[in-house]
């Protein structure tokens, strides 16, 4: 708890209770008789302690507040008025909306479609094309024994209450932090120690066990929100949208909370398609499903969103990366574990750096948060409000050696976008496990080499003497254990010549003599090494990329005339829906014509634009595209030649009619910026055009 | 039924009758103990007899196998050969396959996948960029109201059979087709009149209810193929996918069916964005779910697969197309209903001349057909195995104005991939109906016109004491009236005074006298027409048109020592998963170093690609790339010039290093041809490399 909070906490209190003790001794002083000057004394006394303690209010609202009082309106106005327009111009529309819509999910219309499709197709040129990556493409239908092996059919789940009476739902920890939250935010009145225990349950909110978080909603009393209904107590409920799948009704299935488990279960094929050589990639982009509970924070948490995942397969013995060299020198906001413990705050290292003092578990882990970076930033993700924060121990999977989120700061707070893990062997491990197929690697030796095994041999004429009809359990118990125990039982048989022995199949000790079986260690000639490789995984939610860009790219700037705020994308040519816009500059056959033939030829090109020839105003129409950010804008204002606008800087240049596509190709592939065509053409001074 | 084949029946069944004649008269001979010289020559005739009958069921068994005897092991081995490169390549892969997969699921395997994508990519800029469409991407969990609206909940049905005793479930019609294929390839003794009767059946198979199906598996003893087991009566099942969205239950939600109710529901909003003007296209792709009762055909019918849909909405009445006439002269094989009818075959009809004769309905729907053979063949669809049959009367819906499909031939026979239906305001009005949200479009007159109104006024002061609590279904009945009805009362009332009207509310007849009830027509100025667009919808099923691809560009050619068939896949350089390979031509570290400098520039034009480095045989890394349909191999032979290989012809071109990427970027995006560049480039003769 920030210590200035504290402190006003229980100057408040002491204020508190000096002001009633005030307030009775101006009592006593009246029912005793006392004198005017003594009682006004005593009185204004009284009202300056009252003063005292609004002063001390005003601080400690201030100080609760920039943890989400003003600051939180400003953010949710900001919110609002960015919403407005995103769902004003259709680039989403909640779905289904003429009937009422569905919680939680929502459509891209036209503009937003766009931009989703260029994010992905960057996606693929700086993933899978340049680390050449194995892309697959999966059904999201998907058995329940597949769900069952990674572990989902059992874990993934969400702590639910219900209304008592009417059988609504909730989230648990969801109303838990409401009440801390609200708690904190509205009552001053709070003791500092109250305050602390609240701050300390939001802390560890994610780790409460159904029955602490059962516990602390009775013993706050929360009820529910909409009705004032006592709650059940907590119990988990399945996030995953179950079906059936067949007409048989018999065999289950889910549709896939994620797309990594269609690449483990291919690994095999992969590994092969690879000619059996490590490290390689696959990838996958493709629908998710989650069917939350309550579904909140708008675009941000939905039932139904697009992933792209990549699983990275490498040997666990050598994790370096060959490319590494290329991001070694990046440097940007990181939130290494340590720093996170110790309260301080992101700071700015090198991702080099970063890897070699160990922050950062490995090479490859470091060069996909290199990758990652470049590929957020190049979309126009805001550098200052990005940073990557890495997993405390409690956070991780006990079997993940690392794991980093890139998250981006938006309206919402820091919201985790990427989240890349190395997974260590544990999903190949699972599936190897379930299906009986071994998803493991080889490594040839350019040279046999002798490594020494431990042998463990049962007698089998001894122990079926011995142990009859249960024999085959006790040979299968000796020969499942590990080096360690092997070694204790050799060295127990040669000091004791007999040794008690847990058979778990049996359920019960046995006792082994020392001529039921040889333990030995020999050595032997290996020609290849067999292990299951580690997988490194970078997993994008491309949903909330887009939605931190809208905020990040989103500005208002003020009509010329200063009477109207207009409404400003500035996204960059890459992801821009729209590419440029075509106007006649007046409604006029002549300039009509010249922009039907700028816009075939920007067809040819591929460049996604759209013409606009109605009689508006050419400052409505740049208003209007602004809107849809779209970064330029050509405007035909002879037969000759035309004006390309940028929409930031509002720089106009001039160009002949049959440039005009050309130069629109160079600054929307990224061959040239707008300060290159700048630099190489007239530039046109508008007046009048422009609002 | 094939005439030949009727008469070999009959002669057939003559002859064996013949023989069962003669072979009673050689018996009779013996019995009656006539010589030896008149049972000869009785049972020669005999065996005569007997080589006539040979004779005529082995032309009866060339017939009817030229309907899916040989022809189809022909089809089916060919499939099979396509269908092993296919996989052992990793085209596809049956789903979770580590687990035994599951029936109607496959994923795309890494050059699958990049086909896909490419067709994805393509399909986006031949339609949705050139035709300026909105797209607009929408998701699949879709709630019950919006396909109960659609009919997809009442009738998204096949009929299906249980075993009785197992309780496998089966698809009644696939039972009956099976067994009437069965008994006309295989009972050669069937008479003419029974073949006759199965080949009916097949014929209007798809039109059978329930009841019919049913009776018709009891009539022919048909019982469950894996057990003979009886079978259950045919019941429907709906093919959709369930689910229930959000943790209580009563929310039930389906996986889609397919992607155009997202684009309907939102019409609203769309032609809004649209500047509320017509013709406008939406556009969507996605994937769709079908929960088949057993499915078959492999890659053609799955439970999950992508669809790319079209609705263009358009005014009833202009369906006229700005962009016609640049299809009009398109030729290429159609399939109009009445040469269906007539027992002719497709044929090359010139596409001007079919919407000329209003053989297709209208001008965009004939545009769509033009589009959509374009888009095939870009692709590598054979012309001649690509065909556009019109629906007969029977297989179209009700509110259908006209429906083509693309139909690609294959191994399967003749398949549809792409469905180009105009389907009237059939979809528009449902969901204006089930949601209240009237979904229509507005014509502004440039003048107001006058137009004649029906005007119902019912005197409710009458009605009230007539009716009393009543009263108010009888005037919502009355208002209801078209006019035809209101027309017919008014003049009933004129000549009697009163009449008997049913009011359905009510469930009886009423009286309504002439004081109850002003019926008239009355001229009204209106400034705008509204109706409900009528929508175009070529519906494409990515899936289906990718595997017909597969076998279109499936050919083998023998090495060059002859002795091994090569399997090569001659996809156009758009399509083909990777558009080049770089090799050294040697392992040397000098060529490895030119090989990966090429890879570079290739990257950086953002052309797939992929360098192997290995010590194989350039013949055997050619014919791996082959296999993949890789278009181009460049073969690093010098460290300033490589030479670059086209892969059907096998002719190659020698360009420098640096030019290597560059000439690879015009075949690649179709700015140049492989002629362009073999014309401008110096050739490299090769006698070694080669195999």
């Amino acid at each position: 708890m920030d210590s200035s909070e504290g402190s006003l906490r229980n100057a408040l209190s002491q204020k508190q209770s000096a002001i009633e003790a005030q307030g009775n001794a101006v009592r006593a002083l009246k029912a005793a008789g006392g004198s005017k000057a003594e009682i006004d004394a005593a009185i204004e006394a009284l009202n300056g302690l009252k003063i005292e303690k609004a002063s001390i209010e005003k601080q400690l609202q201030a100080v609760v507040s920039g943890a989400g009082g003003d600051g939180a309106l400003n953010r949710e106005s900001f919110r609002q008025i960015v919403g407005n327009t995103l769902e004003r111009r259709l680039f989403y529309i909640p779905s289904f909306k003429i009937y009422r819509g569905v919680a939680g999910l929502y459509d891209y219309g036209p503009p937003g479609c766009a931009v989703k499709s260029n994010v992905l197709a960057f996606w693929r040129q700086h993933f899978v094309l340049e680390e050449n990556m194995l892309e697959v493409d999966c059904p999201c239908v998907t058995p329940e024994v597949v769900l069952k092996a990674s572990g989902h059919v059992d874990k993934f789940t969400d702590l639910m209450v219900k209304d008592e009476k009417t059988g609504t739902c909730y989230r648990a920890d969801h109303l838990l932090k409401d009440f801390c939250n609200e708690k904190l935010q509205k009552d001053l009145s709070l003791s500092s120690e109250k305050a602390e225990e609240l701050k300390h349950i939001l802390a560890v909110l994610d780790d409460l066990s159904a029955e602490q978080l059962g516990a602390k909603i009775k013993e706050y009393g929360i009820t529910a929100p909409d009705t004032k209904n006592p709650l059940s107590d907590p119990y988990p409920f399945n996030l995953m949208f179950q079906t059936s799948i067949g007409p048989s009704g018999l065999l289950p299935g889910y549709m896939r909370p994620e797309t990594a488990q269609g690449i483990f279960v291919n690994f095999k094929d992969l590994y092969y398609y690879n000619g059996n050589k490590l490290p390689f990639a696959a990838a996958q982009i493709g629908q998710a499903f989650r069917n939350e509970i309550s579904p909140r924070q708008g675009l941000l948490r939905v039932r139904e969103f697009t992933l792209a995942e990549i699983e990275h397969f490498v040997d666990p013995e050598d994790k370096s990366h060959p490319k590494f060299s290329d991001v070694a020198n990046l440097e940007f906001l990181m939130f290494p574990r340590e720093e996170q413990m110790s309260g301080k705050s992101a700071r700015k290292i090198p991702l080099g750096e970063a890897v070699a003092k160990g922050a950062v578990n490995n090479e490859t882990l470091g060069y996909f948060i290199g990758r990652v970076y470049l590929f957020l930033t190049r979309l126009g993700i805001d550098k200052s409000r990005l940073r990557f924060r890495q997993h405390l121990a409690n956070e991780m999977a006990h079997y993940a050696a690392d794991c980093w989120d890139a998250e981006i700061e938006c309206s919402y707070g820091w919201i985790e976008c990427v989240g890349i893990a190395d997974r260590s062997a544990y999903d190949l491990h699972a599936h190897t496990e379930k299906s009986g197929v071994p998803l493991v690697a080889h490594e040839k030796f350019a040279e046999p080499r002798e490594v020494e095994k431990l042998v463990i041999t049962p007698v089998k004429k001894e122990l079926g003497l011995a142990f009859k009809g249960s024999q085959k359990n006790v040979v299968e118990a000796l020969e499942a254990m590990n080096e360690k125990e092997a070694l204790e039982m050799k060295a127990t048989l040669e000091s004791n010549g007999e040794v008690e022995f847990y058979v778990c199949t049996l359920g019960k000790n046995v006792l082994i003599k020392k001529s039921m079986v040889a333990i030995s260690k020999e050595k032997k000639k290996e020609h290849q090494r067999v292990f299951t490789p580690s997988v490194i995984e970078p997993s994008f939610g491309i949903g909330r990329i887009i939605y931190c860009l809208f905020e990040h790219s989103y500005y208002i700037r003020p009509s010329k005339a200063g009477d109207e705020q207009l409404n400003v994308f500035r996204f960059p040519p890459l992801v821009a829906p729209i590419k440029c816009t075509v106007f006649p500059l007046v409604q006029n056959q002549q300039y009509e014509q010249v922009a039907k033939v700028i816009s075939k030829s920007l067809t040819v090109a591929g460049i996604s634009h759209k013409i606009d020839i109605t009689g508006t105003s050419i400052g409505k129409r740049y208003a209007r595209t602004d809107e849809l950010g779209v970064p330029f804008a050509i405007t035909v204002d002879s037969a000759s030649s035309v004006t390309i606008r940028e929409r930031d800087s509002k720089d106009q240049i001039r160009v002949s009619v049959e440039e005009a596509a050309l130069v629109m190709k160079d600054v929307t592939d990224g061959l040239k910026t707008w300060q290159d065509v700048w630099s190489a053409f007239p530039h046109h001074a508008s007046a009048s055009a422009e609002d």
